[in-house]
């Protein structure tokens, strides 16, 4: 049976952890579905078009992959894309405890709907959206971090930042 | 394309989580391995033969399951039966510890193979087949533990191991 | 001698596994008080008159146990109400952690004052008040996860949160 | 109602750890039985008499205390003395998973008991037998680590051993 | 070779924790720079100006050390110090991962910066600067958990903003 | 003042992960003992003479090192050889909970003996002794994961070792 696979977050931006995943992903699903969490009360740096634009340049023309905005819950998004599996990277104990707690909620939830979990490369364990906006905001190098049109929109976001204070 | 799965572990004996895990598996995957590892140095309870018979006890003729022995290095193993997949189940921080190192280290072995990790139904988070044998041990009850034909072998094993001592 | 425990929290909304802790901690102390934080910092989505209110319906009329307010430390409370125990509930390695440190800044602050650590039930491990007001935000299903009161008092106040944006 | 708790262990030897568990749940139990598992398997250092009589040398005539041996399930031994609560000790992550497992399964055999943690004072906290066992095998310090009955009885057991080789 | 190594931290307020971490790296170090991050996001309950001055009280005239305030990455402040090691103290296994994920990131940033950490003692291990906040708001007792110095600043911080109220 | 590091293990063999931190290590400190365990009860693959042997060889004259056995507790040979640091690798949560432990239990033995914990490189954070020996036994690639020296001297040990069986 052909697998549709959701994987979600806030991808705020995308960094070369997330496009790893993405690509490990498509070695065992036919279809990937890479969600947005649009949520305004999170006050994220890049819009929802924004990251969304960022990701198709970041992953490129793989067939493989849909880029798609979502609100509300995970389940019911899930479930109007034909999903069956939620794919999540673990990078740290830390990630794997919310996880673990949100996987067993979202099968009681959608019990058709499981979760598996994978370990990104060694290279990107230690790069999360937060630190690369935290390097960005102050001038550090992001060779290697994140896909180089995600560089150029940090440093283009932060000079507009900076000059509007 | 259709996608082979491994599951490899003692399964001494096999539990209501391991079944729960490989009914699980099943509905993203096309055929599952379930492989028994014959670790003699471990001196399991019941023998290699013993093992794959339970297993195949629990699980019934699903279609999608195939049993198996395996020696050496699972990423060996893996390449013969031809698994893109490595399923390991996760219940606990320190199972997540390991199995991370072990996902690291097989994906540097074996490039190709993956390593996706699953969540347990809660109701079986607390089963490990040491507390399984330890129960089984001391006459205790293994109702809703495993299945009724390894709650029989382990009743037998254990008359064995008492009346021989 | 008769105990009184203290358990403290915010309760936005009470869930299951609230319940089950409280059911759980008045089989072994004579006086459990039920302690609603009054922290408006935390923005809290119901009131602490709410809260308690939602706490005695989802209670009923348990003579161990007793629902009250608090403002300020857990700590000077605690002795206020004549409480020599402290009881928490334990999920996640997570959360331990933190207790252990409040468990031992506590028992510095007042020293004849004992924190004990319980485990929900294993149905209710996944429930987090967070996870349920996320859940009626969108509208998904509380069944089994809150009591029916405090379901539809988050069904009202969610009607009422969106009519006013 | 007055409560009787156990808590169960190899005590091999007792440490300060251990007798500061114990004078803190005699605080809100109203007897304790301290367990001394007899599990052979383990090759325990002291013999579960030996076990025994040091716990009582280091507790001293507390009448709240009582210290027994037991072999087979806890859960089994815990109805037997009449126990509705085990008492277990905390000190870290690892030992928390664990235990936590340990707690479902035991509700799971024996539903009415209950099982609460406690967090050792934190002078304890890095004190274990098996740390305890390894500084007195080498002769360093045992001052604070140990009561002092334990402490000489570690010595004369390491003499005697080393005698022996 | 003479070492200088940063520590680096809010501080709002230094606590008995961070003094015991500077004693003990100055054991090793020549030159300690304690440096103040001046993150106004965060919203400090000190100004930078005065988490400095209350360092500098707390710590008194030891030679090793020097009190400074930066913006930025650490990595950037710490080339710019001379600093050759980043310490930092670790209490809990949720500050390790979280740290775990900083190190590399520092090192990816700049190579020949190393990070290595220490434990504090045990009498500190529960002691943060937020639960001194929360103690002196509330009117806890602060004695033997931050220097008098910050203790009389802590008062007079929340008098104020009390009255201001 | 020139500063003497410990960094002690069994090293049973010696790993690409060992050779990182020892490099690293050399950065701060002036002169680094690695400390090879000679503990006969752990039934190491490699005799101490051969473990010493093999550190030498995959770490070459670097003038900061010095290998050498020992025996006992590792606080006692730490004050023999004038150390006054004791350097332990981080790689995992559950190596940490030990460590620290261990850490402050050496500190109660020996005050003036301070504990530093260093990240390995991510290239090596999966690489451990014992994966290493299971890779050997069953004919794994060795490559990048240990030093030329160590790969023979695993391949000459499992040959020995299954031809006497």
């Amino acid at each position: 049976m052909p697998t549709t696979a959701i994987y979600a977050g806030s991808f705020d931006p995308i960094t070369r952890g997330h496009e790893d995943l993405i690509q490990r992903s498509c070695e065992f699903v036919d279809r990937l579905v890479v969600a947005v969490a649009d949520n305004s009360a999170k006050k994220p740096l890049f819009s929802p078009d924004e990251r969304v634009d960022l990701i198709r340049r970041a992953v490129g023309d793989d067939p493989c992959v849909e880029v798609m905005q979502f609100r509300g819950l995970l389940v019911t998004f899930a479930r109007e894309v034909g999903a069956s599996l939620i794919i999540r990277g673990l990078r740290a104990v830390s990630d794997f405890e919310y996880e673990f707690q949100m996987a067993l909620m979202n099968r009681n939830l959608s019990p058709g709907l499981e979760t598996v979990f994978m370990v990104p490369s060694v290279e990107t364990t230690y790069i999360s959206s937060s630190i690369i906006r935290e390097i960005a905001q102050f001038g550090g190098s992001l060779e290697g971090l994140v896909h180089p049109s995600v560089a150029q929109a940090l440093v283009e976001k932060y000079k507009i930042g900076n000059a509007g204070r």
